[in-house]
């Protein structure tokens, strides 16, 4: 099979990091950018950048600049901060090239959300919603993900509450569309950034609650749900930090009367095993523990139902750097080439 | 005011190490024995066992021994397994002392209940429910607590739910009386238990749920809601441990159409600042972290309502060593003995 | 006894939010003032800014003002960073304030010494050195101490290597005045400042050295041995960062022929357990854990002779913002105003 | 080429849990049996025990049986306890296995050591330093380990210490023999043990000292300096856990009066880099953090110089799992096989 030239914008964020470590095993790709801030103006060896790559890649982490991306690539993937995507996508698929986007910024279909939900006003909606354009749930989108110029990478927090309930809705097993997630996530979720509540010395011991119902993870769940069932969904969410690095699980607490036995169908018709590699549904009353998947492109799946309160507690558990990020583009990366979808992430 | 002659059984557990830190410090009491198990036949000074208490208290751990426990102090605290302090405390509240269970043996008053949530069967059933005994969630028994021989110290988790949603059941604020608990606790919790599922090497990075809707205090909330209240509770209990050693949150979705003035009213009603010295609720919308409360005893208690789903979130945090455990056991034995109820916890 | 009336400048630092933290328990003290950054031109409540703290202090944390910290406070804790203190110091002593400095502006005696190590030139150097000034190791400068207009607060590092070494340099142990540190600390002790190497990501399941040889508080240890002994004594110094929050412990690695009872006779002689409270010295063989000093004012110190290569490994550990820092200069105040050496460090 | 068929015992282990991980992804293995101990005795599916391996492996983890090992495999790793694979190595390379041990029982040459350093007497002395058997420092044991049936595997310690000072020992740099080991591990180095010391509640933020001079990789490390160097080693050894699950760094202080460049060239000839894959040197004065090889298979070297107290500062960084414990195994392998070195290390 073929190598594909491969570039990264943003390569000194965490998921910039993490598609280094991914795309170093990867069979089919050549990496031959890795493109961050103006602050890189002067070229610097990853191996400085990044000491553990020492000895496994000779490039230079350098200032991003649109020409050299495009000349040096076929395919880029941008890792970079909400709103600055946006303005590079669009030169880049004229220029003809496949494009993986982790970034919010082409996850909405209906450009209204992105003020309330972003803080800024969409500058391409006519992208948004497009036919070259896949919302990157592998599992749920392979077709659109195809056939795809631009992939819009599902938010860490999405994913793992797509997978846990998606299925669910699409059986019709969740009553009156309601549902509360309870999510806990590593700090690199968080980013690199130079923020004094992100320290060492105030996390480790700690834990705490943040944007309760304010998430921008929220209108991308809703949108996939509203497309994928009849039921307008209502969703309450209370997004957690605790102090592993790594590392991300939604408890799911959805309205039911189903059985043990309805769930586990709709699971298995949503992910079969041959068809659907990285979801690994447990049965009944097993829940995942955040180790289970860390360091894998896996989301692992545990459902147990509460008769007594008509609740089924869900908990989808994944790396939030990998399925959550790196690990999802590169599978959607893999679905647009025609490459095996595991390619690299084993 | 006098000084009371205090012993502790269990003295090399968690709970019973954050006794000593905090009864050195307590300006009315005077600890005269502390009591393990038979593994200490031999006596072992106390800063052998524990380096930190060096030249703070000159004691030796010992034996437990009924007859010396009884000789030596008028005030004991046990902090046993659950099952062991069942056996002992007959005898010394035949003997004229004042107990603090910390354990959960004499928390229920139904005995039938122990059984199913402990595994044992109740030794001394007559003793549950009596007169001279109190459920020790110090906020809402002073009356009894004061007359009381025997203190139940209620559990950590039980003492985060409780505070967070008792005054909304006594003011009839929650609907059909349901509620999810999604609840985090620091490792302490577990005991110093020769556990592999406990080791450092496990719990880093890593968070595990457990014992979902079937953790042993489940049966004191609802027993204590029920009192409280006309409704009878539904309750989904979902425990899991984090990567911190102290500090528990209980995130507590209830439902309810209270508007945020009527749900302040009743906390404000519950914990008046000058009889409730432990109890902080915040304004509207904030909620508090770990850090905030972890070595003190306090509860810290936050809400934010979700009027779309029709829920209130309830974020309730304490310390489990100390307003979960050792902390809470010394406000009851300051009401008790009519110290200050504040008495050495500053 | 008197109450005294206190501020702390730099409250919003991890060292100046232990001074609140030990403060609000001291029997003789009132704080009255909490200054930090312009940042704070509007004032804002200690329990917004440190909810830890609500309840416990009702004091707003402003701008400093120099002339508002003189109204308002009889002594005055400089909790600064590196640099700032010196400039303020003097217009406070003119107002007969008390200061206890805890940056390094006033610690070493030759201001020459200043630009190579902290990177300035000192602006008050005929403070340096002077009759009214105290290098606050209260252990070894009571006398100095008790009279002194100014203490220097000793580093973390300074105090946790001078605690475990001058006794030997004293009773000349050590050979050729050689010894090295592999010094391992908490990353409180780089403070609270908005730096990525510091994020909690980045230091989880890691250690990283710093400033090998480098590092300021190696002239103020070089100065200290020198005055207090004959030899010129000559140190390698490699300190680390690990991740935990608080906490010090310096291995001292240093030539000597002794016995172990001739080292054990050195710090019995400086270290009297009646006068050196703080100071805990064990056995032979036998090295501290981190976990018995955090958070405590003690200074733990073990040793072990290895004969073969003819060296003492002593373990010195403390609490980097305690003894390292707040605690130690709250045990400064008292001997400045002649209260006991341990009120309200217990 | 060819693919082997390979056992591990131990595979419950932490050694264990990485060999499988490792090997998982080896193009030339296939393993065919996971055993451990009698506790297994009825076969449980390796999901079951490490959940994380579900969908990647389908093996039963079962009872060793010695011959079940010899007819399943034609080569065997053994990641037992100390003196437990002393009794099966004889009957596996009688049945013409080859054998990776990763326990300390083949490594010493003088079997009057065992008793000293492990506490048994070796049950086959007629095996220590014969032909077929090897230490498997890769780096400096190729030719032998080529022609090995058993490979002692190093200790993580060990292996680190080495790969730091062997090269300057080889080019006679190192003055009298005689350094200090300031050496920093992650709680896996201890194993799966249920021993409350390991607990996460004891560990977190905490540090301890333990087995100063007295732990068992001093005797292998003293060996291999005295095979390859005139010199008789003087060492003192100071190890240390934090808390951290996996890496170990070794600050190693050497007495030297060797140049910088006369360093690196020590390194460069010893470490060239098409035959050392693994062991990465820095330039004067880079030390490496932990986090720079966890993870991975590499050792980082770092050095700096002390001319003052003439002395080099060697920190020698890896991941006690992988180039500690089962990366360097299978590097053995690899090599014994005549497989590229790093085939499945990558």
């Amino acid at each position: 099979m073929s190598t594909i030239r491969v570039a990264i914008a943003g390569a000194t964020g965490y998921a910039g990091e993490e598609l280094i470590r991914l795309l170093l095993q990867h069979p089919h790709v050549q990496l031959t950018c890795l493109a961050a801030s103006a602050k890189w103006e002067r070229p610097t060896s990853v191996a400085e950048v990044y000491p553990r790559f020492a000895r496994q890649l000779d490039l230079p982490v350098e200032a991003l600049d649109l020409g050299r991306l495009a000349r040096a690539a076929d395919a880029v993937f941008l890792a970079l901060p909400h709103g600055t995507a946006m303005a590079l996508v669009p030169s880049l698929l004229e220029a003809g090239k496949r494009v993986i986007d982790l970034s919010g910024d082409f996850r909405l279909r209906d450009p209204s959300l992105y003020p309330r939900w972003y803080r800024f006003t969409h500058a391409h909606p006519e992208w948004l919603g497009q036919d070259g354009l896949a919302y990157g749930l592998t599992e749920f989108h392979q077709e659109a993900i195809k056939k795809a110029r631009l992939v819009a990478n599902p938010g860490c927090y999405a994913t793992s509450i797509l997978l846990g309930v998606l299925p669910l809705f699409q059986a019709q097993l969740i009553e009156e569309g309601r549902f509360l997630v309870d999510a806990k996530s590593g700090l690199s979720g968080a980013g690199r950034k130079a923020d004094t509540s992100l320290l060492f010395t105030e996390m480790t011991e700690n834990l705490r609650a943040y944007k309760v119902n304010e998430h921008q993870h929220m209108p991308e769940v809703l949108q996939e749900l509203e497309r994928a069932s009849e039921t307008r969904p209502l969703m309450g969410f209370v997004p957690q930090v605790i102090p592993v690095s790594r590392g991300l699980i939604s408890m799911i607490y959805a309205k039911t009367r189903a059985t043990p036995d309805a769930i586990a169908a709709a699971y298995r018709s949503a992910y079969p095993e041959d068809r659907a590699p990285f979801v690994r549904v447990r049965p009944h009353g097993a829940l995942p523990e955040l180790r289970d998947v860390v360091g894998t492109n896996f989301c692992d799946v545990g459902f147990q139902l509460d008769p007594a309160l008509g609740y089924v507690i869900v908990a989808s558990a994944l790396d939030n750097l990998t399925k959550g990020a790196a690990g999802q583009a590169i599978q959607n990366f893999n679905v647009m080439h025609g490459f095996p979808e595991a390619a690299g992430l084993r």
